[in-house]
Order: structure tokens, then C-alpha cells, then sequence
């Protein structure tokens, strides 16, 4: 008989699948309609499946975050991937190495002691492809100037074991277009220069709404998967969008007002933002005013004998990305139907 | 050959051997010094060996927060649990009565609702033993006045398969005054009706430290075995007692004020409670300013041109059990020395 979610213990992580499904889709279409590349930031799900099923739907290969991410999605049959960030150090250049040679993937670098190691590790077998990060506003890593960028290029080109693939940055949320300008002044320069710019690529979800001209080629979205409650804060989904939620149960009602959910700080992370509580309660306006380890609490503003203990609730967490990285598995479910359970294959990759 | 710390890979967890003997003993010594019984939370740590060192310094059994992590903890060969909270559900009172048939374990109840469950769970069988849970200031889960403990210590009672094991409580920070009032009345309330309080427990790292009379039989600290900044802001120990930090590399020093390490919100979390900045850098008093998933940022306040890329630092976390939480592994160190690379084995236990 099939499992349905009054099956599951909690708490534990609900994925609806149609939801997924539209979301991906609903994506990939505004990037067919406007002309850009999108290549999904896997940091969200950490799912081989959801990763393969977004190339399906047209995306150009997958963006990870970690050395440790990229080796799971290579060993679950990912090729073509991009890890935006500076890998230093023998180990995992000899890690990155070992990657290159069995698929296509890419990296970055801000510095010359990046590239140095690169072009080192690099001097023989097949060249790596390096990017040139660029902080266009978000104060996070990244060349500080259009000068700067094209210094590192050349240096990459310098490089025999090197490739120069372009222009990487991370924009500052809802500022994009102090990125624009400062990628087409890069693009200008690199122009008259006579080198060559094979891709810009931008990241993260509300941004990737945006139409019309622009100089980036290539998107890299992580949470559209899923969304959250930062998402909708952010004007880039809906709560009815929203594929993840924690379910809960209710374990104690000490007053009419309070409510303690088993799902606090090691389920749903205290990531906050800019939000008011840590996570809603799906369906309604109530969020959690805060959390311990074990514990999520809620205040009522008016009395109720309901929900009772051992109720259940689905909460809507303010930030998806870090959720999913603190369950070992995820509940595919369609409706109240739980098709699967399967493990976070990318949790947990620290390095 | 020996690893030193300076072949591990980044970021990774590097557990002083050393702070941590001096920390249990530290804290056995007081508890003896002072007539309680230590039940030492292992949330913090998530390691069988260490529970087993705590019970051979003096220990009275130890304190877990989930099903999941007293599973684990049995297995290891701990025999004698306590687990404070509210056990709920057909699946969740199943496993607590396979443990409860295979070691010592207790639990708690705040709620009439808990006990008629327990209840019908343990009508057969090895007896379970229970405690009730008090809210004497935390505003988290528990029965609000002695009289309701009263009433529920009652229905335990009444319970053929269910023992009234004392009372317990998470104090809040800081305000033991208003715990031990709360708890003596509870107390005095049971004695005038004759029932025996077999003991009284209580909770947290900074309220340990606490000398003199008390009703508190016994004590249920986690943190004093790593300690973090968090506990140093509370005045429980120093920066030298703390014997957990997360060893990071500088990943990019984009400009002369900024520092980035590949340590970020998946390694430290963003706990942050009444400090300022994520984490504090081990020997300094630079803080991290803000953290990404996988970038930790350092503003300084004056231009350096150290640290420099590919230069490694020790991060002494906000909040350590956390943290614990986000390694599958941690280090285990004597000076610069890895003795030994261990599974976090209660790690992700979410239920």
C-alpha cells in the first residue's frame, strides 16, 4: 500500500513533485524566451535527479559549490559542470585534476596566487577552464575593477595549461543594474584589448526574472527549485510555489497562546534575513517567533485550543538551501501520497 | 608519519584534546564539590567516546535530545539515558520501547495528552519511567504551575506501566532564582501530598557553575566539553577553555580591508544570538562580519595585506553544538598533531 504522509515521522522534509515540476519548467521557458543559458545551482537540492532533470528541460549543465558537491554529481553522471570558486592548495587541486579529466568543468579565480596554483597544478594533461570572478556590488569575493579583470585574464591566457572562459560574478540582490554596467564596461575593455569573452554568467533566483538587453549569457538559479520564504519576500515566487516544507508535529501546548513544534534550529537553521520568524506555517499567517536545537515556537496573538499535541503542520522555511542540507533524506511526495525517499546525495559536502 | 593540522583539508573541525580533558574535569570536579549528579548532554559533542570518558569521570548516565541520538548512543554500548521531551506517535513510541527495553532510559511529559500515550505504549512490558517536564521561566515547553505538575506526576501514577520519575526543567538563562523558587514550591506541593520526588533535574552550561543549597539534584550541561562564544559572552569559561574551532583557508583578499574563507553559514551556521559577527578568529579579536553558505567575510578595520591568500585560520564558533552538527567528521588534535579523524556518529539524527 502506498505511504502517505501520515506515515512519516517527524520532523522531515515534504518535496512536492508537481510543484518542482512547475517551477523548473516555468524557468527554463523564461530562459528560452530571453535568450540566456541556464545552468542550475545544485547548493539547493543536492539531487542527481533534480539536476538531471533540469538538463532535460534545456539546461546547460549544473553550477556546485563545493569540490565535494562536484565529485557527487560527476559520479552520479553530471558532465558538464561549474564551480564558481577559487580552489587552492594541492589536495584539491589534485581533486579538481582528477575531475577535469573525466568531465567538463569550470572554475573561478579573483587572484593571482589563484591562477598561479591553477596554472601549476594544470601544466600538463588536458587545460582548465577558468572563469574570472568579479565583485560587481555584493562585497563577497571578486576582482574590484574592469582593469583588474582583464590583468587576471591575461594571466590565465599566459598560462599553457589555462583557458580564460569569461566573466563570473554573484550580484547584489535587486542592484543589478550596477552589474550590467560594470560587466559591459569589463566587456569593453576586454574588447578593445582583442581578448575574447565566451561567457558572463550571473547567479541567484530573484534576479534571474528579469527580461530584456542584457550582457549576461548565462544564469545560475539554485532556488527557484524550491523557493522560500526570502523568495517571496524577494517578489520571486509565491508561498503556494513554494515545493519544500518541514513537516512538524505539535509536542506541546504549555498556554492557550503557545505552541512548540520537534522542528527548530537543526531543521530549519536560523537563517533569518530580513524576515520577521523562522519559518510559516502553511496555509496560515503564523510563524515561529524562535527557535532552540529541538524546539520551534510559536506565540498565538489570540487563545486556541487548537492545534493540539500531536497535530501536524508544514512549515514554509525562510531559507531552503541550508534546510535541505541538514536532512540525510527527502520525501518526494505527489498530494499526500509519498512516492519516494531518498538521500540528500550532495549533503554535507564541507570541502 | 603523524598529520598535522596542516594536511586537512578546509574547512574541517579540530577538537583540542587537551581543553577537553580539562573541561570534563573541570566540571566533574564541581559537580562533586558541590553534591549533584552530572548527566552530561551529549548534543554538543554527538560522540560515544567522549560520553564514555564523561561517565568515566563521574558522570550519572548522559542526556540525549532525540530518539535518533539515544539509538546511536545505545548502540555505542551507553546504557543509561535520559531523553527530555515528549515522545509522541504509533512509530516514535515503538522505538522508546525497544530502548527502553534494552537500557536504562527516561523520558519526560508536559501534557496529559503525552502520558495517555506512553500509557498505552507501556500497558505490557518493562515499565518506562517519566518525568514532568516544568516551565519555571523559559517559555518553552512545560507545565506552567506546580499544581499541574502535581496533577500530572499523578496521571503517571495511575499509569500501571509508567513510573514518576521527579521533575525537570530547562532554566532560563541567567534567572536560577526563579527556578528554584518555582521548583521548591513543586516540591513542597508534593510532599504535602505524599509523593515522592526521586529527583530534580535541571539544564544548561553557564547555570552549572552555580555553588550552594539548591532542590537541583542534578545537572544536564552540554556545552562546558567544547565551549564557544556564546558561553564566553555568558561568563562560563574563556577563549582558551574553547576546545572546538573550525580550521579555514583565506579563499580571496579582494581588497586590503576585506578577508574571505571558505567557511561560511553550512559550516558555522548563522546562530548568532546577542554577539556581534559570526564566529571569532582563534588568537585575534577579528570577527566575521556576515556569512554566505560557502563564504565566511572578515572586514578589518585597517588595511593588511595579511593574512594572504591560501593562508589558514581557526575560527572559534558562536554556538559549538551546531556546528557539530554540519561535520560528518571532526579532528581530533594534541597541539598541531591529528591523532585520530572521527564520524560525528549522532550527527543529523533529526528524530
Amino acid at each position: 500500500m502506498a505511504r502517505t504522509i501520515a506515515d512519516l515521522e517527524t520532523p522531515c522534509i515534504l518535496i512536492d513533485l508537481e510543484k518542482v515540476e512547475a517551477n523548473l519548467q516555468r524557468a527554463q521557458a523564461h530562459a528560452d524566451a530571453n535568450g540566456y543559458s541556464l545552468r542550475p545551482h545544485i547548493k539547493t537540492h543536492k539531487l542527481p535527479r533534480f539536476a538531471k532533470r533540469q538538463l532535460e528541460l534545456g539546461a546547460r549543465g549544473i553550477t556546485v559549490q563545493k569540490l565535494g558537491e562536484a565529485e557527487v554529481m560527476a559520479a552520479a553522471g553530471l558532465d558538464d559542470l561549474f564551480l564558481p570558486y577559487n580552489i587552492l592548495g594541492a589536495a584539491k587541486l589534485a581533486r579538481l585534476k582528477a575531475l577535469n579529466d573525466k568531465v567538463t568543468i569550470a572554475v573561478t579565480a579573483d587572484s593571482p596566487d589563484t591562477v598561479a596554483g591553477y596554472a601549476q597544478a594544470f601544466s600538463t594533461g588536458k587545460p582548465l577552464t577558468v572563469l574570472v570572478e568579479c565583485d560587481t556590488g555584493s562585497k563577497r569575493c571578486g576582482v574590484q575593477t574592469p582593469a583588474q579583470a582583464l590583468a587576471l585574464a591575461r594571466q590565465i591566457q599566459g598560462s599553457p595549461g589555462l583557458r580564460f572562459g569569461g566573466l563570473m560574478t554573484y550580484p547584489p540582490g535587486g542592484k543589478l543594474d550596477a552589474t550590467e554596467s560594470w560587466l559591459r564596461e569589463a566587456i569593453d575593455l576586454f574588447t578593445q584589448a582583442g581578448i575574447a569573452v565566451p561567457k558572463v554568467t550571473s547567479g541567484n533566483t530573484p534576479d534571474m526574472w528579469r527580461s530584456g538587453q542584457s550582457v549576461v549569457t548565462e544564469r545560475r538559479p539554485g532556488t527557484y527549485i524550491y523557493y522560500d520564504r526570502m523568495q517571496v519576500a524577494a517578489g520571486a515566487a509565491s508561498f503556494d510555489d513554494c515545493a519544500l516544507t518541514v513537516l512538524a508535529t505539535v509536542v506541546s501546548r504549555p498556554t492557550a497562546n503557545r505552541i512548540v513544534l520537534d522542528s527548530g534550529s537543526k531543521t530549519l537553521s536560523n537563517d533569518i534575513g530580513n524576515l520577521e520568524g523562522y519559518g510559516l506555517i502553511k496555509g496560515t499567517d503564523i510563524t515561529l517567533k524562535y527557535l532552540n536545537e529541538e524546539h520551534g515556537v510559536i506565540e498565538l496573538a489570540t487563545p486556541s485550543d487548537t492545534p493540539r499535541v500531536g497535530d501536524r503542520v508544514q512549515i514554509i522555511p525562510n531559507h531552503v538551501c541550508v534546510v535541505s542540507n541538514l536532512f540525510d533524506v527527502v520525501n518526494l511526495v505527489t498530494g499526500d501520497t509519498v512516492v519516494e525517499t531518498v538521500p540528500v546525495a550532495a549533503r554535507g559536502r564541507v570541502d
